[in-house]
């Protein structure tokens, strides 16, 4: 008796009200669930635009059951031919595809996507090409069956470039060996801890937008509990 | 300093595996959040699948910058064109516009929406029709200014019938007043009250399938937290 557990932190950059990080969630009309999340090259308004553009196509393709490696690309296809090769944006998606009985995890961009399984953690970064600029660009993917114990870690550059300034760099497999020393972690805590770390190395001051994306597989304590649940805050004012 | 809260519990009539209710959200491109709620006539794939449909087209129309009231009546002509209106489903939008600082409660369903304020419950009952079978078809719009204490509470069929088997119909109201006492409850200790006390009803075996929606606007204990978080969870096998 499982559960599968999907969590999201998310902050803009410092002094910018916006963040250029898009993060959009569907069901996928087979069952189970897709994460969409894009970072739009630049901050501000026109990055946002961007990164909301090119979430919302990919969300529409794969909810009308476009599988993922032929939504990514028709997505890069779709900002290529409409933004003539000239902006770049990065992709990831993320399903919890209850077909295949699969995660699969698809990207478009230079940060890795770190997966623990109750072994060990594994860092995704072969290399691969955000969307927009080249032509013909595809994602690199990776499946990995649904069992307990296994959690997919997605994030954006705020992350990966997180203390850079200070020289202070994150160093996010560490942070995530620690976060996930108990294999079976709320996704929640992961994803707000992970924020968290980033946002210390820049001094409370994140140098860029920061999205952690979390999904998890968990064992489920109370198996009469057939309750889905979605929960969202966000402060305004 | 306040924040959004938005939460849903969802679960499928009993012995049926997949819930024919539908709930999206998404962002809206001019900042805030949109949750849309559909329920399919029937029950079990059919109703999922119509469902779906409905909420997809709604949801897209949104993401496009569509206005509330204009993407319900497109949704409802597609659904009339496309299944020559021999098909209903019931729809609900409910908005949180960062433009006009207002939620926007969008209704084409006989649930009624039921808003609480520091000092009062409203409901919101109006005639209306369902999506899909009449020409011409419009949603009931309400317009509330978002302030603290705010809740807005929409709900599917699940609800509005518990009991009814058992001659014990369920008080929606009453357990509203009651889970609403203290009126800064989190929106999520909300959607899964109302739930289970429409359960409850049923004995524990939903007569239908039952979801709750629940937007909130609460008072924000950290004003230094800026980040928006997204959480899910569902329970497999």
């Amino acid at each position: 008796m499982i559960e599968i557990q999907a969590a999201v932190a998310k902050v803009a950059k410092y002094a910018v009200s916006e963040s250029g990080d898009t993060l959009e969630m569907i069901e996928r009309p087979g069952g189970g669930l897709s994460l969409v999340l894009t970072d739009g090259q630049g901050s501000g308004a026109g990055a946002k635009a961007l990164s909301h553009l090119a979430a919302r196509k990919a969300v529409s393709l794969l909810a009308d059951g476009v599988r993922d490696g032929a939504a990514a690309r028709a997505t890069h296809d779709f900002l290529y031919a409409h933004k003539k090769g000239r902006v770049s944006a990065t992709l990831n998606i993320v399903s919890v595809d209850l077909i295949t009985n699969t995660i699969v995890i698809s990207r478009n961009s230079h940060c890795p996507v770190i997966v623990a399984d109750p072994v060990s953690l594994h860092v995704y970064d072969q290399p691969c090409q955000p969307i927009g600029i080249y032509p013909r660009t595809k994602p690199v993917i990776t499946e990995i069956p649904i069992a307990p114990g296994i959690t997919a870690v997605i994030y954006s550059d705020g992350v990966l470039h997180a203390g850079e300034r200070t020289g202070q760099r994150l160093d996010v497999v560490a942070a995530l060996e620690d976060l996930l020393q108990d294999r079976y972690a709320a996704a929640q805590a992961v994803a707000d801890g992970l924020l968290a770390a980033a946002v210390a190395r820049d001094r409370g001051r994140p140098g860029d937008d920061v999205s952690v994306v979390v999904v998890a597989v968990r064992p489920r304590p109370d198996t009469t509990d057939t309750v889905r649940r979605l929960s969202m805050t966000f402060p305004i004012l």
